[in-house]
């Protein structure tokens, strides 16, 4: 039923009220409510006292405070960031359109939340399910709005819906609606609703990394996923705070035992083939290095990282991500404890080092995470507890979920997000005409309409489909900085975030358009710097069939 | 001889000093200067005196004026705009090479500008080939500097070199170059280095166009072409003057007489087709229009059109751009005035139309640019004095210049930026699988090393190659507006710059890389926000073989 009510919400709506990503169902009305100057907002009968900025602090979560902290932010999202809709109209249409400021106004001044369930140590490092995302959200005529969610999440997640409802004047700083009253019900369709974000590669400002979990808080996702070498102490517990207080979960990934080279600056005893040469030989890009596959002195190092690391993950997240992608037999040519590319000799001591480091991870109560190369390619034996990321395809995630793992997709056809921008290696001599004209080994680039085309459950059966407990983008950075990151990320995480949340029933790419180019809009009131949609003559009116291909 | 020294250079200079576009000839030592709390500067013997921040004003334009406003912005560049180069050195190497803070220093206190030509009204508005932009800069070991040039934009030019000379010290604001004493004389290859800005797809407000134009001046280019069908008069004369400041052409483009249908909503009597279905029958993108070819409210139209932007063109520019691309032959099926798509019939109206057309700008004393469609693929017969602007490719050009015409290059298989990044337009139904994965026409993305793999005049003969006065960027907008401009035209238009800037002779990917990701670390430091040239590791030491494929 849900689904049905979708359907004919994206045929019927109103053309300025796109909740991305769309909820399961909603239904409005033709009324207009304007916000007040201030909002009474009480948390399960109570008064909760909120102002803006407000920023809830420190390594202790509660649920009033999460909640006062998404008051705040939805607040300052609909008085501060916001933007008047011109672009979504024809040419002088909204003029003529918006509601009359000279009238009288009926204002919204209260906000009801109402928590039925109560929050436990899980809800703020949920594993994939543990945590009730729904919410429903009511806004009657007369400018009551309720809230209703077993979660704090799920509030936040409503609060978020809340802040999508409005628009500015164009004639100064009054805000409204003319869709009252309003009815939503929602739930996510996965689980984890994540982007991998590379801060390995490339230098990351602190701001770069919280805008980003801003921007996924707008989309509903839930999951970051920081592929990190290291990380300053103090800045990671910030960047772990402000996600799980926006209903985020930060997923740290050390990369084992390939992508390691760079610990041979301090521990070359541990690695084998650091910076080796021809790189294309031992790796997938420079400078190459792997662990050592039998060497003593890998096992006290591990230790001593984990031991240092894990306790700072714990508090945050139920998962660890210990890597596993690419790693590439032939170094171990170079490792003088192996000195052999044959898998008969490597497999077991992968195995070995396998079960040792995920053994770490759960000693602290954590989840380990992989990377598919390591039950897939190299027939390493993992436990059905950890969470297998794919990157390959349909494939892979077909094999992985018929052996009964747990499954996050990353399918590089559709969410690589670094990909088609061409070549990031230089070229020359023979090279610079055998691989004019420098294209990258993942071309095309995916645009939002391919991002939105994927299924991640497509041709698998119901129960291989429920493994698949989500995906996530992925945006490496050999190419990408903090200049550019918010182009590379937006609006084609906000395609991949719909994907994740909505139901696929009554969703296509001809309604998404409009909708999307809508929130895009929204973005950019709020300081992302997302890329567009299509140009401001598609936009116009949100007529999804101005810029069709016909 | 010029190109012998560039390619010594270019082997053994110092690992951060890159001169972009490359100079065509530098010799540097090893001394190190820094830039004093005050620089006098002379200008043909007298003192110029200069303050942060000055722009000149007005549309008179003086040459002292000019280059004082040229002398603020580059010590602006050197003294608030610069940057520590940690990511060009190996790891902590920075720290250990960079000069010491507590040594007796050498200031740079003085700075010696010497004009040897008087300008004229044409050095602000010049025909490709007017204006004489070679200059020398010479900086000695007791930091004496010297800027000699024959015109005002041949200072422009040295005092941007000069700019680029320093960096900051990791200790503080203090700014030095460790590689004097420096001697460069330099001029360009090409006279006409451009960006094609679309202004007329999406909005871009005022601070992007100025930052656009700033930063090509960084590159030294010296035309912006604005593809516009409107601009707001004060806003137009503003950007006008703040180009001609910079050196750089504004040349104004009103596509006629396709891509015009937007004249119908004022004046539907001119404009065939308008928004005709389906679009892609008749035009290359939504809306459909184009200007009837037998109509006679069309002449007065134009007079009138012209006749009010022409006088608003000609104080700074000698071109005006007729467009004249993509004229489709079936949209004249729907023009009441011609009723077929027969060429017979359109070709001597499309001839009419343009003889008059162009004879309306010689009028205002300005050159006439069109497409290459007009004389390429319609056989129209256009005058030796109009410029052609080709985005077809080799064989065009080749055919052009056969015939003895002045053309520019915008080969969109190496300089169209809105390629290879998917379609903006949107599917559905059967065209969904068609279509998919959604490629636009001109796929693949044009990588910055595939742009510099461009040579505008390959297989001409030496006098066809004459004809071939330069080349242009092509920012089409139909995907990008201001969020996201800086990416799309940075660091690509920087190695187009210096296709066109410098001799070929010595020039390959593999030694422009680290030069180009130096100078894209300075336009950040600028307040550009240019993507990669590459991720930091293949930045740092400035080894250009650190990424090299092998």
């Amino acid at each position: 039923m849900f689904s049905m009510l979708l359907s004919l919400w994206l045929l019927a709506s109103s053309p300025v009220l796109a909740i991305w990503p769309a909820p399961s169902s909603i239904s409005t009305g033709e009324s207009t409510l304007w916000i007040g100057s201030g909002l009474s907002v009480t948390y399960n009968g109570k008064i909760l006292p909120w102002t803006y900025g407000y920023e809830p602090m420190g390594s202790k979560f509660s649920s009033s405070e999460i909640i006062k902290g998404g008051v705040a932010r939805a607040m300052k999202n609909i008085v501060h960031n916001n933007f008047v809709p011109w672009m979504l109209y024809n040419r002088m249409e909204l003029e003529t359109t918006e509601p009359s400021l000279f009238k009288s106004k009926t204002y919204i001044n209260h906000l009801d939340i109402t928590q039925s369930g109560t929050d436990s140590s899980k809800t703020f490092k949920p594993l994939a399910g543990e945590v009730d995302e729904s919410y429903s959200l009511s806004v009657n005529k007369n400018g009551k709005v309720s809230i209703k969610a077993v979660s704090s999440t799920g509030v936040l997640r409503a609060l978020e819906s809340f802040s999508q409802l409005f628009f500015q004047h164009s004639k100064g700083p009054f805000f409204y609606t003319k869709s009252a009253p309003i009815s939503i019900t929602d739930k996510p369709e996965y689980d984890h609703r994540g982007v991998l974000f590379d801060v390995s590669r490339s230098f990351f400002p602190m701001d770069s990394i919280l805008r980003t979990i801003d921007a996924m808080a707008y989309n509903k996702m839930n999951r970051i996923h920081i592929h990190a070498t290291d990380s300053h102490p103090a800045d990671l517990a910030k960047i772990q705070q402000y996600a799980v207080n926006r209903g985020i979960e930060p997923i740290i990934e050390i990369d084992t035992p390939g992508h390691f080279g760079i610990a041979a600056l301090s521990h070359p005893e541990i690695v084998a083939g650091w910076d080796s040469a021809p790189w294309t030989a031992y790796c997938a890009e420079p400078p190459c290095g792997q662990i050592r596959l039998n060497e003593p002195k890998v096992d006290p190092f591990l230790d001593k990282l984990m031991n240092d690391i894990l306790p700072r993950v714990s508090p945050y997240s139920a998962y660890f991500h210990t890597g596993g992608d690419e790693v590439n037999f032939n170094m171990y040519n170079l490792d003088p404890t192996v000195g052999t590319n044959d898998s008969s000799v490597i497999v077991p001591l992968l195995q070995k080092f396998i079960d040792k480091h995920h053994a770490r991870v759960r000693k602290s109560g954590l989840v380990p995470m992989v990377w598919e190369e390591i039950p897939a390619d190299y027939n390493v034996t993992i436990g059905k507890d950890v969470v297998i990321q794919s990157w390959l395809g349909d494939e892979a995630i077909a094999a992985l979920t018929a052996k009964g793992h747990k499954v996050i997709t990353s399918n590089y056809n559709y969410w690589y997000l670094d990909c088609g921008r061409g070549q990031w290696l230089n070229f020359g001599g023979a090279d610079l005409e055998t691989y004019y004209p420098f294209p990258d080994w993942c071309s095309p680039y995916k645009n939002w309409r391919l991002v939105y085309s994927y299924d991640p459950r497509a041709n698998l059966t119901d129960e291989q489909a429920e493994l698949v407990l989500g995906g996530e983008l992925a945006a490496w950075s050999e190419s990408i900085d903090d200049a550019t990151i918010d182009d590379i990320l937006w609006p084609r995480a906000s395609a991949a975030g719909e994907v994740l949340w909505s139901s696929p029933k009554g969703r296509t790419q001809l309604e998404a358009a409009p909708r999307l180019a809508e929130f895009r809009e929204r973005m950019i009131a709020r300081g992302i710097k997302s890329g567009t949609v299509h140009m401001p003559y598609c936009t116009q009116g949100l007529n999804s069939t101005a810029c069709q291909y016909l």
